[in-house]
């Protein structure tokens, strides 16, 4: 894990709901300090989701090793006249001593069944509630969209070129790492690079063309400092930009290198026909053809279907903010307290008392449904919940590098049925069910509510 | 401007996309070091908008003071292969040393506008393309949804719950800042009250009530703790958890200060009628109903005119994301190099070249229709882009305060037409126009493109 300066280190204490602070003092005033169980899980998937690819984890296991109260945090909240010394004593010396059972980073999951479950003492279990939401979410919902871009793109390269416009910079640089995790190959954000060190691209902006006196010079200027570039050929009129690209080729001969070229408007399924044909006439059949601008993965079906010659996607701001669906219906609910199941009866809400295991079920190598179940149950399937973090410290060993927990989603992905992984809109069909044991022990719980 | 964790000090000179530096090395290799000017605006606006708040400047300018590279940057962007030792000496000892023009944060703007302006060294203000839309980005987005559904409250507050499911920290605390700024009342983010002085609230979350072994055990130990607190009375029946608020109140007589319950589920507007009628009946005609869950400006609309009785509102989710307008076509663009206009030929992706300034009109107190025009004209109407940077040195004596800038941006707001600021979906007419001497640079800009 990597220090980030996005969400460690210092005063990332007071990130935070008030609420969890308020309460967590009532908790303590009144001993209730007793070990408590919080369930994390999206309720119900947005409509174009048919799964969801976990991510955020490791941000989770980073925050909770490194989350402190500075004594500036503390002057601060006893401006607001609501927090006694003794409670603001407890931040000073607080440190998460729970334990977190989560599905790895790029495990496919499904509504209801639980990403992670917290066991800690109730009032640092309420702590962490908004800091954990937030990560799990946005990581969750970037790699699940890229997850879909990937898919569409067919096996060719998608490179992220999202962070001008993710919402701010801590979810362009999560955005970066969670898109790898789920198959994206580079991205353009070079502190994404560093920290995460996953490969970095980048090819050339209008600006640069429109900052030379034609675009012929732009060319040739690029390409003698990055002779193995990709040019951008439609700032003016693509199909003359791309006939410079043929002269530069003519004209460097050997020493020409380019590897290909970015179309970023107009029609880009018959541009991208026609460049190929003049690339190939040209002789540079080895040069490719690259796309952006407003790229999706419903774009990159309609334009590979169309017949585009197109050998990789420069996909920015509909896959930085998934844009069709740009929040899951995420929450981090209390389900047991002191060794009681707990529920809630709010409408439309209901809630798995308890610690809990997913079972996957696999035929001839294909998940085949999983049963969301009680976990001291021992049902057939894959367990998908992992012990990552025991009394604070997270269990390192077995910890994976991005590039293992990428090789893992690819795997457990090809492994969905053809109904859930691909991009149709059918309904699919996968089975996620209840356990018995658990549906009896969520009855027992909501008739001892005393509602 | 306030040191924020997030997106200041160490290492984010390397927030930026591999072409920006990549074009930096080549404009200064080819000594392309001349004066630019980048200008900053959205080119559509989203279908459900009419009009956007402007935010964001105060994040630029304070990244722009304190953009640096490191040592350990510089080794990073060493391992690329992609740098020679002069470029990484450049970025050794890079500072911004350009001017910015901008409008105030809080201004109204629309299609086309000029957010801000940026005149610097060609590699320079290439590089903080990518940082200065990530962020004018984010602000002025979220700032702009928050503006709606203040308004569709209708004199309510409004507060912010949405840090647990914004993109990331960056933006949870960009939010929080753009919905004060926009007329939010408070945000429940702790961090951002810190750094930003904003009022903070929180009410309790369903997690307590279920700790506790009954509705009423939760409320009466909450109230001991916090007379003047907000009661959650969904968690298991609503009304049940109204009639023991009202049991709360017989029992605690004059020491009963509970300001307000939460309806968080189910059928609100209905629900606030029939606890409104219970409370009054128990002469509590002072405490407030408020409502939270899947709020938006719409769902707010709906509820008042189905006559719910609110007296506020807690906004999370599609506030924090703008679920129905996630992001906007906002663009850096290079309009003028060495004192040459520059435009671009894209299809449908037109530049306004040069310096330009913007000129709004007022009749009667209300705007009545701005004018894009060249900076070196003199038009009737206020204008909006006033300087804000001076060689990298922010103009600070004019700098107003946050709140400064909420009453002007309530003004601003204030002063549209009602049609452009309502919430109903119709055309609205504002007139945005670009000057002819404008026109006629950009004609003549686009005949002397060698295309």
């Amino acid at each position: 894990m990597v220090e980030l300066p996005s969400d460690c280190g210092f005063g990332f204490g007071l990130f935070t709901d008030l609420y969890e602070l308020t309460m967590a003092q009532a908790y303590i005033e009144d001993g209730m300090t007793g070990e408590s169980v919080f369930s994390l899980y999206v309720r119900n998937l947005p409509e174009k989701r048919k799964y969801l690819l976990a991510a955020g984890l490791d941000s989770v296991l980073e925050y909770l090793q490194s989350l402190r109260f500075t004594e500036e945090d503390l002057e601060y909240l006893d401006t607001t006249g609501l927090f006694c010394p003794s409670f603001l004593d407890w931040l000073r010396s607080f440190e998460f001593a729970g334990d977190v059972y989560a599905v790895p980073e790029g495990t496919p999951i499904f509504a209801g069944e639980p990403i992670l479950e917290v066991v800690a003492p109730l009032p640092q279990a309420q702590l962490i509630e908004t800091f954990v939401l937030n990560q799990v979410h946005v990581q969750t919902l970037l790699a699940s969209k890229a997850s879909r871009i990937v898919t569409a793109a067919a096996g060719r390269k998608v490179v992220d070129f999202s962070s001008r416009r993710t919402h701010g910079t801590d979810a362009a640089l999560k955005a970066a790492r969670a898109f790898y995790l789920a198959g994206v190959s580079a991205t353009s954000n070079v502190l994404a690079g560093k920290i995460y060190g996953i490969p970095i691209s980048g090819t050339m902006a209008h600006s640069y063309i429109q900052a030379h006196d034609s675009e012929e010079a732009a060319f040739r200027a690029f390409t003698a400092i990055y002779p193995e570039t990709v040019l951008l050929v439609d700032t003016y009129e693509t199909i003359k930009g791309v006939s410079r690209v043929i002269s530069l080729a003519r004209e460097l001969g050997e020493d020409f290198r380019v590897k290909a070229i970015r179309l970023d408007s107009g029609d880009i399924s018959s541009l991208s026909m026609e460049a190929r044909r003049m690339l190939d006439d040209a002789g540079l059949e080895g040069v490719e053809i690259l796309a952006s601008g407003g790229l999706d993965e419903d774009r990159i079906v309609e334009l590979l279907s169309s017949g585009a010659r197109l050998d990789g996607f420069g996909v920015g701001t509909r896959m930085g903010v998934s844009s069709d669906a740009p929040d899951l219906d995420i929450v981090f609910k209390l389900c047991q307290y002191d060794g009681m199941g707990k529920v809630k009866l709010s409408a439309g809400k209901p809630i798995l008392p308890g610690r809990k295991q997913v079972f996957r079920g696999f035929r001839e190598g294909r998940a085949s449904g999983d049963i969301i179940a009680r976990d001291s149950e021992n049902l057939p399937g894959r367990p998908l919940l992992e012990p990552v973090m025991r009394k604070g410290v997270p269990l390192g060993p077995g910890a994976k590098s991005l590039d293992e927990l990428r090789e893992y989603a690819s795997g457990e992905l090809a492994a969905l049925p053809d109904s859930v992984s691909s991009l149709s809109p059918e309904e699919h069909s996968y089975p996620v069910d209840v356990s018995q044991a658990l549906l009896n022990f969520q009855e027992k719980v909501s008739l001892q509510v005393d509602s």
